[in-house]
């Protein structure tokens, strides 16, 4: 492995550590805490999860792209960004370190550090609601990227915000996530056979999301 | 249709789509979860709608400049920024992008599509908190596209979540969304028949407002 | 009256008219829905401030230094950025603008304009708090306007959102603001008899942060 | 005493001094107001200390490179970017200023200000989150100074609204913030006893975020 590759794949790796811990940590604080009122919960869950990814987003964008997300790579990918086998790293990063992140979670709140979770998440709506957010997910980075590009850490945060609260999935958009949070039987935990409709419609929403970027931000074809 | 206007007006309608679903979409998601208390519920509504807003004024601004609401577009108009058809053809796609929006807000919910709003909202103080409301909006776009453009998203996003809670009415402030809510029957709704008084108040803020920024801010007649 | 003056003087009226309309109709809104849970109906109340007053301070600051509060327009006249006579008509815009926006805020939610508050505010504890926030108010605008000037508005903001919480008293810090809630028995109100020694501490903490800028900042005497 | 360190140590004390009464302070108003809903607590804890921390880092940036932390003065000592007396100064000043902001907070809210918590924390999952959190917070210092400096106080505040909620001890990550919150019996206090593990893991985390910075950030050993 080349040296210039290995800070970019910590960087995904640690990177999903500290975003998928905060999203699994802060639901199960909100949910010991919230006294059966959901909405307080989610309002906790996502609040610190667009916090901590604007932090991330910050300081790992220049080093790795603050991907984070398989979709995310998937569609830089397409669009030339980088190289296949860079792609296929970067998503194993993502998992690895993400999945790390909700065991540390686990961890640091005295659970058991493997579980499954038996939360149901499925139907018709729910996976609209996947689609509709990951289009938008990457509709925001794309037209973000090309019109002002500073901006991104703060607007794909917010739309994060905006997302937990507007599907009725309380929008995962990213396949790694996904997958590690159907290990975590808690607030943010999703039964694992629910998890392929999930990536399914994540990964047709990125592709809507590519292609309403085009239009719209008129973006040369590569690069 | 000119090539030219195309993407505009596919900025316009498909922001619509995206703010009309924050609102409604996060609007029954925080009464579903809220427990019966209504200003947990408009936290979380409130805060998903600025989050939004600030994602889509920042990446689609420099497209179309981000109205998504015929009272800004007319406003514009009336600076003379865009021409009368252009202008008749942002308040089409504002509209049909925004009941989209709403309508997709339903399906992600496993809700009926078709609704009509039973939610009364009706009299002198709440005509009053849309015409102070949107007064202070389009204020508030003026003003800050003159002494500190860069930071409209920001401004116009953190007003909105203001408004949602200084005014009796939570602030439509654009008459496109309060047709589209009154197909919903949520926390975001409102009756049909309360529909056009409320339209009248924001248009005659929006008016207001541009009378106020002329003075204060000593806009040029015409751009 | 020179018309330079003129625009400044209607930017801190309606500054002021919009600042206190949103601290006294957030603050019954909140407490309509909060549903008996204050620490809800405070988070509301913050949040909507502090956004508003993000909002008017980025567009009014070019205009007339956004101050919207005569302990700020004082200490400026101590530090000579300021005329008296230009001082007092400061004073006088914020404090009619400011008492038209609270009975701005009883009309838009159907409540008598002509109130006087019973809420008892009082105690050294409380005396203090207001101390303490209006000091760390002025400290935070010299301070910011001295190394970063191009965010006092998010500073001041955020300052805001804070003293509503760390203070006893949620920090009014701002002798206008606290004669106009005075005229509104609701969530934000203050008895007219508790007026008086608020106002002393603040324009006791107000020197004091003036004090503790000139050393910190090393500021110079006269601009 | 040179008269050039005088400003950067007042700075720290001040600095240290509003922090911590605002963690305190808005911890002791949270619990009064949130009638036992602990999420709401939380919610209003970690909102007023993160946009106190902000207006914090803004101004005082510049001055004394706004630590208010010894775990940071630490780091920063072994970057070689202070002198060891430099360094043991800072943290003077930072014990005395937050303490003196405790006690601050207990005046203001009628408390006794000689109080020492009962409030256990303890266990290896809370001393698990002290090491993560600390780790995280100098990630985000060095790497986001490295990146892009000019967003360390953003990025500092929202990494800390984040961490108070996806570590099972809420973060304090700042072995001054432990010691003065041992002094308060409140929302935010934390039992003497319990004190020393808790800085053991936050400067455990320092040397680890330190090293991770190092190897991520490609930072140069000195400087």
């Amino acid at each position: 492995m080349k040296p210039d590759i290995r800070r970019p794949l910590v960087a995904e790796a640690l990177g999903s550590l500290f975003l998928f811990a905060t999203v699994v940590g802060s639901g199960i604080m909100a949910e010991r805490l919230s006294d059966g009122n959901d909405a307080v919960a989610l309002l906790g869950n996502s609040v610190a999860t667009g916090a901590m990814l604007f932090a991330l987003i910050t300081m790992l964008g220049p080093v790795s792209g603050a991907h984070f997300n398989p979709a995310v790579t998937l569609v830089m990918r397409l669009r030339k960004e980088l190289a296949t086998t860079t792609a296929l790293a970067f998503i194993v990063a993502q998992l690895s370190g993400g999945i790390a992140g909700v065991w540390i979670a686990h961890l640091m709140f005295d659970e058991p550090i493997w579980q499954l979770s038996t939360k149901t998440r499925t139907g018709v709506g729910q996976w609209m609601g996947e689609f509709v957010a990951t289009s938008g997910l990457i509709l925001t980075i794309l037209g973000t990227l090309k019109t002002r590009a500073h901006l991104v850490p703060i607007s794909v945060s917010l739309y994060i915000v905006a997302a937990y609260w507007f599907t009725s999935s309380t929008s995962f958009a990213n396949p790694a996530i996904t997958i590690a949070r159907s290990l975590s039987n808690s607030f943010a935990g999703i039964a694992p056979v629910d998890v392929v409709p999930f990536i399914v419609a994540q990964i047709l929403g990125a592709c809507s999301g590519l292609a309403m970027a085009h239009f719209i931000f008129d973006l040369p074809e590569n690069r």
